[in-house]
């Protein structure tokens, strides 16, 4: 099934993508597409119900996150070998974690705000897991039970927050509307082999990444397993998987956004993004209200 | 005002601390205190409440994490000199930002569990600041405007997997049960002067950390400011502030806490919390499970 929420931001309401390619109101049967009706019974429950009898939505409707109430936002760094080469980094020998904002997510297709006085926002298209079932210390061999789906990530980065404002990458990861997710959330019945999907990102048209989920150093399960070792995975939860090579910051010269551009992405068989990169629209920075208070 | 949750886990109701000491019980008022509860306008709602009127809670009740629905859950590293210089790291020029997983927070007396095959859990006692309303690129000297109130964090971390195992702090500092938040959220305005409280701790009856919050390298308007630059924060969002030194990762030689350790902690104003260290109770390790799947 590819579940969708759409509506107005923060109003979104769960749906359903029919056969014929139209949204299915569920609003019916859940109130949201979020860690309370990701389980295997609850999917069940859905993939039960014949979908001709529920309401199509209204044409035109926004798509927001694909799953909502997000406590846990997890990042795997430099998960593809040849990313990490061109980012000029070892390949890690254990997966590297780090956390996005949860409050940086946003629609597949939201407007993605550089932030204010950025020079190097950049762009990450990634296989992002979201987790049905409570996990902690689960194996490899288990640990795809334990995940209700999986959707698209653009893993917006700004590099000089996350490389050079000392500490971990926190900084420059979860900016406001760093996170779009969606346009689905694809069970994964449906996604028989999570390591074996094609995956791109255009800038204004233009090709940077080209990669497929086979790359990845750490795959789907052994992420999963690896993240329950270290803290309890809860239903909701999502973990955005890394990226192929293609970023700004590995090209020669480097290549940030800026405001005007047009990031579109996707990967088989979950559907497509497609941002458009806007400016700051706050007031400018006023010095009187530094973070240093002087 | 001091406000708590009662009651068993995950059925925690809100309530508040009267004059003689007596929970007392708002479920009458509000579902529960979260992001939801936290404006200065539903505080001020409590605030007016004549609290002989609300029910008294039975006694001998178990508190729970001082707020609930927590999403984000950030930490300030190294943030008291002192400290730093006992770990041997360099004084941060910028605050040190990173994560403990939100499914780590337990009530300020509910048993630790030191993690499976884990030789090095330590313990912080740290102030933790709660966010009453979204701030986003707020200036130090109106960030103050954006906190609800405080409550005592033990910051418990595991130094192998927060050091030694590659990539970010993340790793040992979200283990399940290690954010134990409370007793009380203490609004801000019995907190003149959050940069001027003690702050103890104890490992079975022997006191390890003995500081004060007037240490701090960066100030709470400070850290809550620069936090808001790089991302949106939310009502209901904690962010634990650092700790001063006496840590057992800086004792010569180190000391780590083992099942049947007992850590007191407590800050001026904010109350005390009681832990009792136990030992991770799942089954034993089985290699056929283990993260790499062979």
């Amino acid at each position: 099934m590819k579940l969708v929420r759409f509506g107005d931001a923060g109003q979104e309401k769960p749906g359903l993508i029919d056969s014929s390619g139209q949204i299915r109101d569920l609003s019916g049967i859940m109130s949201d597409i979020d860690g309370s009706s990701l389980s295997s019974e609850s999917l069940e429950r859905i993939r039960k119900t014949d979908s001709a009898t529920l309401p199509v939505a209204p044409s035109g409707q926004r798509l927001g996150a694909c799953v909502g109430q997000v406590r846990n936002f997890i990042a795997i760094g430099l998960n593809y070998a040849d990313h990490a080469a061109e980012t000029g980094a070892p390949i890690p020998a254990e997966p590297i974690v780090f956390n996005k904002a949860p409050s940086c997510i946003v629609g597949p297709n939201d407007d993605v705000i550089i932030p204010r006085g950025s020079q190097k926002t950049d762009w990450e298209v990634e296989l992002a897991i979201v987790i049905g079932q409570r996990a902690s210390y689960v194996g490899a061999n288990e640990a795809l039970d334990y995940v209700a789906g999986y959707c698209i990530c653009n893993d917006v980065s700004e590099r000089e927050y996350q490389l050079e404002r000392g500490g971990t990458w926190t900084k420059g990861k979860g900016c406001p509307t760093f996170g779009p997710l969606g346009p689905w959330l694809v069970t994964k019945d449906e996604v028989p082999d999570p390591q074996n999907l094609t995956m791109w990102l255009d800038v204004n048209g233009e090709r940077m990444q080209n990669g497929s989920t086979r790359t990845m150093i750490f795959n789907v399960a052994q992420i999963v397993s690896y993240v329950s070792h270290f803290m309890i995975l809860e239903p909701g939860d999502v973990i955005t998987t890394g990226t192929p090579p293609g970023v700004g910051m590995g090209m020669k010269p480097q290549r940030y956004l800026k405001a005007g551009d047009v990031v579109s992405l996707g990967i088989e068989g979950l559907g497509e993004q497609r941002q458009r990169f806007v400016a700051f629209d706050g007031p400018a920075l006023d010095t009187s209200k530094s973070w240093k208070g002087h």
